[in-house]
């Protein structure tokens, strides 16, 4: 059998998730950035068995009994001790919380709050496109680079120009940036094979905001570590 | 021309949406149950213009000019003095900040924020149906109730049974049971159209959070009052 994540609490802040970047990656920033001592659990395919997204059974042999502790279970999910959050953003803010990684006030807090649901809204676009009909990929992602693109990225750089702060909630990192970062990182990847121009090239502070995370020393190790390095999206997807 | 919310700030929180009840609801309610000193701003029509739906050209010709305050702006949105807050969730905890709607310690909060999205994602899904291909809807309607309630449902019931509250996040409301209220109400209205049995026959502790908030004294006043007699979604959705 696969390993499974039932057996809790552990003894370290847990991080389990499909072995891609998706929806992890911030999570996985902000264990990163704060120096916790956190571990990544991968779900993998059950043995014998040896197909595209294979870790997918892993997930669903694990899920019934992760449903009796948490019944809003789905990966990305957190396990703290007695602890289980999941939905992402839920997992982003309970991080925050712990590391001090929402703002220094409730005025930044209020900023990381919208821009946490901001990205979700640009994430879960991205997601249909690329788990979306793959016959008509090609030319939705193209619009998306031509049309939602503009408009989303156009929104967080105005965002920055109008409080006029280093990153979306303050002049230091919070877990906004992380997913943020990621956003921009995966379109910087995704415009590639489509033949579109890096998006960043024309937003000049979320250009910054990308470089100043992506250079960030508390994030050496991940961005050097395994974890920076698997696919963007599973394999089942049109782009990966 | 329409009313403009652009002249800011206003002496009073107030909320600005749509005429329907939609992603508004919760929020009006937020504010009903505190007891706050708010109101609700209502896009309108540009006058001359009788259409389906006129509000929209009202907000999309303020839209602009919110957009330079706080360049996340959609509808709704929450104008308190200075501070525009716009997504539907980060208004929600806002409000739920400033009126303690967001539980009594963080393992209260953690529950709510973890609700909170699981009710925006089955929001989104309601929303996909309503406002989707007319010539599929009825059928893509009826399947939501036999299958995506279902477990939806079953997931906050089963939330309620493992945590041992009576509402989502504590044994007293919270914002997510305004969102809560809002979805399980607009489901036993829904279902009637699509011939449909009531879902709430089926999950007690959710018929009882319900009641619980239908009937609260501190909401009396919004269920008799204009906000809870809005249509359920704008006219040019499949249902409203």
């Amino acid at each position: 059998m696969a390993a499974t994540m039932v057996k809790m609490p552990t003894s370290k802040v847990t991080i389990a998730y499909a072995p891609v970047r998706g929806l992890g990656a911030a999570i996985k920033m902000c264990c990163e950035f704060a120096g916790a001592d956190y571990e990544v659990f991968e779900y993998q395919g059950v043995e014998n068995k040896l197909e595209v997204d294979a870790w997918r059974e892993g997930w669903w042999a694990d899920k019934p009994a992760m449903y009796e502790k948490n019944s809003m279970i789905n990966i990305p999910f957190v396990v703290d001790g007695e602890t289980v959050v999941s939905q992402s953003n839920a997992c982003l803010t309970y991080l925050g919380r712990k590391y001090k990684l929402l703002g220094s006030n409730d005025a930044e807090l209020t900023k990381v709050e919208q821009c946490l649901c901001e990205l979700m809204d640009l994430r879960n676009t991205v997601v249909g496109i690329c788990y979306g009909p793959p016959d008509t990929y090609e030319q939705r992602a193209k619009d998306h680079f031509d049309n939602y693109v503009q408009v989303s990225f156009g929104k967080f750089e105005k965002w920055l120009t109008v409080n006029k702060t280093k990153f979306l909630g303050a002049d230091v990192p919070t877990v906004a940036d992380f997913h943020m970062f990621e956003m921009l990182d995966q379109h910087e990847t995704w415009c590639k094979p489509l033949g579109k121009p890096q998006p960043l090239d024309k937003f000049p502070l979320l250009k910054e905001l990308h470089t100043n995370i992506r250079t960030h020393p508390n994030l050496a190790k991940y961005f050097d570590g395994p974890q920076y390095k698997l696919t963007i999206n599973a394999k089942r997807a049109n782009f990966f």
